[in-house]
């Protein structure tokens, strides 16, 4: 089903819980921002491939939706024997996993599903039971993440530098509110310090080659009314020389215990300049995105994504027919090169060996 | 008038005088690769359009261009009296040389010009006679390019390292056949370092908004069995983090007296991130780019062009209505950034300011 309506709150929401009709509803972003369409998903599989397609995508996003997945596929079976139930989850578990490798959110909000769902089994829970813990896990994790982005929001936005005028800041892919379950990540440090009255323009890297910049970031602030001008990629290099850009805030896929952040592929080339330019690059992102198990960058897996979106786009194709194409979806910017760490439990600075591990929870 | 034939060359040639017909040709760099379509122009009108609507594109090529502008001006002027002919053909100069502001090459070709213009009429020439000497300059000027390319392309082979399964280069925009009047400068550099069977891969950037690497590099490539990749500009970095990157070699719109380069938008960005993983960047270009009157790169105009090129491409718009946009042309690459400058008439190595000068003829 399709609706073309907003979220009852107003504000930017990608993806959320409609328990009127037991449906999980996405923004189609492949379509922004020409046209703003929500669809109810009520089955596992369309979610997958709404993932797989980037329909939704930004890693605390994507972890929203598979959590919303695995619910849908409590929801729509069946089966009445809580075993016969968990054996359908699971299946439906590895395809939701299945969808992207490089961000690590969705493998944690699946990982927090299993664990709801082991410990309802664990304690005899019925089929039924299991549906409603199930959802009910979705629609926390969903909740935790726009309250994170908040939380992020005011931490990051004492970092931005105070300047007459406002801070110039960068950001580069889309870490907003389309990425997150609402407010965003990198956007959400650069909307409260805009509700603080602290910004004075925001440059919006195109982002190619998918352009979540250009399409996603620039329709998020347009519509927001923060000032913003969209640059390609390779004009980040002459605002920073020009002295241009007081602040870098981008989002993350995956980062590692050394504090090296898998994200967007340019992100590491944005970070190269800043610090070349002693500009503080800072990455905003919720703990689910901190993969502990990892200990540096080279360990991220790099998703490698079709050649057909370097060689044209929405139809148009512009480079010789049968060019060869190398088209890494990220690419990891070691930790040196990171000025802050900005999370919902508090900003962690270098050495983030020692400063991440700090901001978990204590087990 | 239109026609499809190539340069009886068979090389590639984007530009050559065609005596038989006393035209200009400019092959529509516009519609590449999709169409080779090549236009006789017989007005300096139409060449100052081509130059800039980037039909003819390239520093070099610019120059040739507007030379053949000013000698198509003089030809179509039916003034007898060498006085009025040159009042028509200076005007003509005007015209063109307000074209595009940041590629040297163009005022230096317009000088040239304007030097055999002044010494014909200093010694009594007719105007028959001048509008023999001044295309005479032209093609003179067009053929000393090709030579030029030619020898950097010989000098800076002799740059690229050897390497089992041949050198990995990373190029950016297009200082092909295309931006010269043959052979090209970068590309000339690859092209000899090719038939010496010393290049593995050539790494081609997109080179956004105009996508001269997408359309123009990967066609040259294409066109002569070259091995290379295209890849979005904020790919190079990773490459280059991986190691996969052995030289970097880009051409030049204007270099200063201290060996600062602008070249296309981008080229600051791959500079830092050659010089952050130590890897040579080069740049090739004749002596007409090197512009010994400007102390540094601060002082070059840089063209900033329509928004359009950024919001989309192809009649495709991604960006919200509105948007604002900044789409500076060019950039400038520091010279402590430069490992060598390549020109015809040898290779120039820090300190600029002292090796520059010495490669220009004594007076």
């Amino acid at each position: 089903m399709t609706r073309r309506a907003f979220h009852p709150s107003g504000e930017i929401r990608p993806l959320w819980w409609d328990g009127e009709h037991q449906v999980l509803v996405l923004l189609d972003q492949t379509r922004l921002p020409g046209e703003e369409r929500y669809d109810d998903h009520s089955r596992p599989e369309t979610v997958a491939d709404a993932i797989r397609k980037l329909v939704v995508r930004g890693a605390p996003a994507i972890g929203c939706a598979a959590a919303g997945g695995v619910a849908l596929s409590a929801l729509s079976c069946t089966a009445r024997e809580p075993e016969k139930l968990a054996l359908q989850v699971r299946e439906d578990m590895r395809l939701l996993a299945a969808t992207r490798p490089t961000a690590v959110n969705l493998f944690w909000a699946l990982a927090r599903m299993e664990g709801r769902l082991q410990s309802l089994l664990d304690r005899g829970a019925g089929a039924e039971d299991i549906r409603g813990g199930l959802l009910a896990e979705a629609q926390a994790l969903i909740e935790e993440d726009l309250a994170s982005c908040r939380a992020m929001g005011e931490l990051g936005a004492a970092l931005v530098p105070d300047r007459p005028g406002g801070a110039r800041i960068l950001t580069h892919c889309n870490a907003g509110a389309l990425a997150t379950a609402g407010y965003g990540t990198a956007l959400g440090v650069v909307r409260s310090a805009h509700r603080q009255g602290r910004v004075g323009m925001v440059w919006v890297d195109e982002t190619r080659p998918v352009l979540q910049g250009a399409r996603l970031t620039a329709w998020e602030m347009t519509r927001e009314g923060i000032p913003a001008t969209l640059i390609c990629d390779n004009m980040a290099g002459s605002l920073m020389a020009a002295g241009r850009v007081d602040f870098v805030v981008v989002g993350a896929d995956r980062i590692t215990a050394d504090g090296s952040v898998a994200n967007k592929i340019g992100t590491y080339t944005v970070a190269a300049l800043a610090a070349r330019h002693r500009i503080p690059f800072t990455v905003a992102a919720p703990l689910s995105t901190i993969d502990l198990s990892l200990p540096s960058g080279d360990a991220i897996p790099i998703e490698e994504r079709d050649p057909s979106e370097v060689t044209g786009y929405g139809g148009v194709s512009w480079a010789p027919a049968g060019m060869p194409v190398f088209n890494p979806a990220f690419d990891v910017t070691p930790a040196e090169l990171v000025t802050a760490i900005i999370t919902e439990r508090g900003v962690a600075r270098p050495p983030f060996g020692k400063s991440l591990p700090k901001l978990f929870p204590r087990p």
